[in-house]
């Protein structure tokens, strides 16, 4: 079942790796079949070398199992968190990319400084907080609520990623594909950044006018970037 | 038509890639036939891979749409303004590289501190400053008008590029080569300079006597460098 | 003799350079067949390329060659002084990787800022301190035993790696090829940890209770990251 | 003439590339054949690509071309000052390789942080001055000069290494492909250094009777890395 989305979810995966966004086993993608209401997700701690899309794992919203021989990426359950908050989500990327880590580590969100991120992004990346001692028992379904939390006043299309502090990156898009797009741009746009403090401790943010022209020539009704089609 | 043309821009936008310098679609090449007043440029984003000579887009120095399939860039405006201010300039490009565009977002000049950035630009790369509020309308037109007001008392050839604060670069050249030429120069010069800063905070820039030595063992009637052409 | 246990060493050093740890000869990997209390290890100052399993030398815990027509690796005597005092030691690694050397060559342990590292080590990874002048006879002997030291109080098992003062790096696993896996990890995690502090001088170390989740979910009874495997 | 030298000179100024030292045309390997006092020298800016041994160029130690169809590299009189003043000098490499570079920019010699740096040089990397107005006449010439002021009391063999200030690298070795090697060495150390002092400011130099240690046993008739060869 859902051989397609299975197939777009591997090269989903794969495109991380060349992308250079994962090391070893260390990211995963799903994307969700809205008819169905089924996820297609990466196996967990499976190497990305010979991994195939008949690999893929299916579970529905509850992440239970629907098909597939091996245990879903144990990020899983924050993946459902966010499909079930955000309708507009069509797929899910988790990594560990090298500079936005660093600044999830740092418990820092990515301020815009740059028409390269606000080619993308409208606003600063944010950075979920980590979570509490009683927040433990169900980690990475707690993991999704408080990026759920952090989004409470936020728009998961404008702004498609999210930090978790201590932990990585989690972006999304409108499948599969979009998501590691976005992914890819966090980690490029984090390590301009990490540069551009370096250079100047106290740059100051991307004026407002500059972010909006830059948001709107790309993305609504008024775009006129690229041939007609988003992105 | 201009066909010749067309296969030396798509040669300098692949060129970019393999440089290092873009990701995804973000740059852009174009030159200009002085003959018919033409500019041949990359449509606006589409991706490298299977990108063909006859995807370039040709306008006029209006931006009216020649010849071409596709929309051009939508930086092409930003390309016009340079062109029609200084006939020395051949061909342009647009990237975001990563060290050279933290500079930019730090609203920072690439200061000169050694000979490899003497060997190519004759003083500090500059930054010119963003655009306001009133100048948004025509956004990428007056980023060109921006550029050269900052080249109002600079020479276009011997400091052939141009940072735009929270931006990134343009650079040019005698042809779409050399811009992509100059392109990878300003991006390993900047991250030198960040390198430099880090080590020694307070680095003087080079003395005068050396930055005009390797400037004019490259360039000019007394040029000795290389065997016989320029660069 | 061992050819198995060759093959594998062989393959763990070449993946040294795939993985990017290894400069030239700037590295080695041994692993110890605990039946004879033999270890094969790869022999001393021989480039990667073009090397093969009949190259590995093969010591008793003694450091006297058993099979091989090289010279062991001059580093083998720290590497016996590991197998002789830990059992659960199966492989070892020395590299000069670029940032964990930073970090040794700085003296400091790697501090746990994240869940990368909470993945892998359980708790900083410490730095030995550097040899005394009395203890420069037998120094890489020596380079064994500050290593023990350091792991006095500490379980091989949840921190498989030590950093040496300005010298390098050591990691270990059940076998060699896990050992590679840990350095590569020291490395990466080394890299963000460097990323991180220079984001936010005063970073806090990951909680606790993260801490032990991660560790908790990858290892150990209880653990639930992958497909059953341990890693 | 000194066809097998060219081979050699070609594959070393090729492995300049390989090794990522150079980007276009900014670097030069040369070596000599002390029995006729000449050297083999890479032509000036002309690309790698497509470079072969004929287009070397033979020059005498007073610079004049002996054998060549090109001018030889325009730093040329800075080979040929240090060949002059050290018979133990067999080969030579000039770069700007990125964080040596950085280093020379700042006017600052490598600090010997780590063991690393002691496996190959005994002592910090030093850097000599920039030149004066009144040295520019014979710029190339003099550089060699100021190389050479600076191992006034050094050894040329235990430090086959010298920055000059706001320019670049010279490295050396008894023939092309040991310079080559130690150019290697000085990039990597140099970024390590890099990372070393960012990570603790007032990081302290390697003491003394370490450093003694590991040049020694790579070093000298007592050596007792690798297979009995030297490097």
């Amino acid at each position: 079942m859902l051989e397609e989305l299975k197939k777009e979810v591997l090269k989903a995966n794969l495109d991380l790796v060349k992308n250079g966004l994962v090391l070893f086993t260390w990211g995963n993608v799903s994307a969700i079949d809205k008819k169905f209401g089924l996820v297609v997700i990466k196996p967990s701690g499976v190497e990305y070398g010979g991994m195939t899309a008949e690999d893929m794992v299916v579970v529905d919203l509850n992440g239970k199992v629907v098909e597939g021989k091996y245990r879903p990426s144990s990020d899983t359950p924050t993946h459902l968190e966010l499909y079930k908050a955000h309708p507009e989500i069509g797929g899910i990327v988790h990594t560990h990319s090298t500079y936005a880590t660093a600044f999830a580590q740092a418990g820092r969100a990515i301020p815009e400084y740059g028409t390269t991120h606000a080619d993308y992004f409208y606003g600063d990346i944010p950075c979920a907080r980590s979570l509490e001692i009683s927040e433990m028992e169900e980690y990475e379904k707690n993991t999704g609520t408080v990026i759920n939390l952090t989004f409470k006043d936020k728009d998961v299309v404008a702004i498609p990623a999210c930090l978790v502090a201590h932990h990585g990156v989690f972006a999304w898009g409108k499948d599969a594909s979009e998501a590691v797009y976005h992914a890819t741009v966090v980690e490029q746009v984090a390590k301009m950044t990490f540069i551009t403090e370096n250079l100047t401790p106290l740059t100051k943010r991307l004026p407002q006018h500059i972010a909006d022209k830059h948001y709107n020539r790309k993305h609504g009704s008024n775009a006129y970037y690229g041939q007609g089609d988003k992105k």
